[in-house]
């Protein structure tokens, strides 16, 4: 593997010194790009581009090419990669989001679930996990990502998208010895999948907690906190001479640091309802912190966007431990320029932060 | 006005002694009781509903003469009267949520939009309080309400639901003092509103902030808190020898209690996300809370919700100053003996707590 030139990302996730505050977005390679869409067109659907290691390794690499200030590249896929692993039968409809055949209620459902090997069933991810390392050839750190087996269990139970989780929600509070017979194979799968993705090349791995901030205090920590940390226990954490640092994002989770930092992992991913100077009150003892300008930002001319970037340096203040990003992210409506003017404020402004460090 | 019966939710806002923790729901009256389906399919459509005093009495009424231990009733009525009122266009189209024929983008729809003045253009509402007042006579105190200005600033602006309310944060951080112009004379409609509400009957009234969660925290506290302390600045607090308590409930607002309790109010409402001991610690020195079982536990069987009702009742613990509630409202496909045991389990278990008030 090529030396990596520039590791700022890596240095702030595990609160060392850097230069400037390192930034990417989430779904930074995705449909506000003109060349992303000229990609997705001819690739086909969006799983076709997933599943081509090649075309994954394009789309991903579109967003450092166009920007070169962005610190980290994010492998290109989709969180619901596991259950379709699992024989779900992940499809997508025009509008409607992402759908899966056959969902899972019963215990007969659960036990017939197989736990993923990676390396048999999902080798199309870990091929292009590979093939974008080679790509990057040292240029910034690549990320490996999963969904939270909260995250996934919903989907697998409501068989897509939900407002209020209702089925899911029911059967974790009705039968929540089967809730977690349904998150103890999600957390080998997604353990054996983000660690494949570590030994193809992942250089971090973020856990994306999309719909653990529906849940209550009390059953959050049950059915979402508790399976992470034990999918963070089993990580390897030290790769290529180098570490791993594990991102933990709970989308809605603000009121939950605490016991989030107490999870095991390096970082706690934060959106855009919780003030930054407050988390790092809160955690940033324990944790680096990365976040959290609301996406809807975007949508505001370049010295708004400028001017949010400052505020929320601001409230980090000195030193490392501050990976930039947005809250959540981008939309597709955003315009490339905006995308930019928000990267590039990122470096430009955060320097007086890190005199010191 | 004839006598209260029972007024153990106004006494609990006040943070007066109480016999058992008041209940009520949001949302009670609605599509899970099928005598309000049944109404419902009488009047024509729910705006024709909410236009009838007579009808509007007959649903609100409901869920008191099915549930006796309800401690309160709330208005029948919508929180997207106001912008109708205002000449937007208020309808609704199946499964696609309320819409208006026309938005509010510009400074020329700005001020080309009037300040409500309730008696005249929303007779309909006060009519429907001085109904319900007689028809309750004094069983349980009636509850008057308002959407904040934020929330039906998105809904004029966006021009019906949103998911990311793009157009409505563009306009905010764009171009702020165009908001708040639009702010200023929602400000101005929803005080008048409540406090016509309040001299035609409501004796406690809630503002309805179900948006202000989506905005960063210091988005929220400039575009939807400061409107709603204006407005709380300018109610009638006192009204036929009584004080009129003020609810402020902001969904997703659990990490901004603090400037939340010090919006002049009496109460807050909360939602499901946050432990109600935690918020207590925060801010129950200064306000009563209303809240805060997740609406999805109505479907779990109801000794899980006895249960949860337990829980809460637990980490609010001794003393005045918590009225029970869902901390959304409830759902139409909850089942009325599940919304059952979750109403009187409240009272029952609630007793212990209350020995030393």
């Amino acid at each position: 593997m090529s030396e990596l030139k520039n590791d700022r990302f890596l240095r702030a996730l595990m609160r060392e010194p850097v230069d400037v505050t390192p930034v990417w977005m989430m779904r930074q390679a995705g449909r506000y790009l003109p060349e992303y869409r000229a990609s997705r067109a001819k690739a086909g659907s969006f799983m076709d581009l997933c599943m081509n290691p090649e075309m994954a390794c394009e789309v991903t690499l579109q967003p450092l090419d166009r920007y070169p200030s962005l610190d980290a590249a994010i492998l290109f896929s989709d969180i619901l990669t596991i259950p379709d692993a699992m024989g779900l039968g992940l499809y997508f409809e025009t509008g409607e989001g992402p759908r899966f055949k056959k969902t899972v209620t019963t215990a007969a459902d659960v036990d017939a679930l197989p736990v993923v090997d990676t390396l048999k069933d999902l080798s199309y991810v870990t091929d292009a996990v590979t093939t974008i390392r080679k790509a990057l050839n040292g240029r910034v750190p690549l990320i490996g990502f999963s969904g939270s087996p909260w995250t996934l269990a919903t989907y697998m139970v409501e068989g897509g998208s939900s407002k209020d989780f209702r089925k899911a929600k029911a059967l974790a509070y009705n039968n929540p010895s089967l809730m977690h017979a349904l998150l103890d194979k999600l957390v080998l799968s997604v353990t054996n999948y983000l660690n494949e993705q570590i030994k193809a090349g992942a250089q971090a791995v973020q856990i994306f907690d999309s719909w653990g901030g529906a849940l209550a205090h009390d059953a959050y920590v049950e059915f979402s906190l508790n399976p992470m940390k034990k999918i963070v226990d089993g990580l390897i954490r030290e790769h290529e001479g180098r570490k791993v640092p594990v991102i933990l994002f709970t989308k809605g989770g603000g009121q939950w640091l605490e016991p989030m930092a107490e999870a095991g992992a390096d970082a706690l991913g934060l959106d855009w309802t919780t003030p930054i100077a407050n988390a790092k009150q809160r955690v940033g003892h324990q944790v680096a912190l990365q976040g959290n300008m609301d996406p809807a930002m975007l949508y505001a001319k370049p010295d708004r966007i400028r001017q949010e970037v400052a505020n929320i340096l601001k409230g980090f203040g000195s030193g490392s431990g501050h990976v930039f990003n947005l809250g959540h992210g981008i939309t597709p409506e955003v315009s490339p320029e905006h995308a930019k003017a928000f990267i590039e404020s990122v470096h430009e402004l955060s320097e007086p932060y890190h005199k010191g460090d």
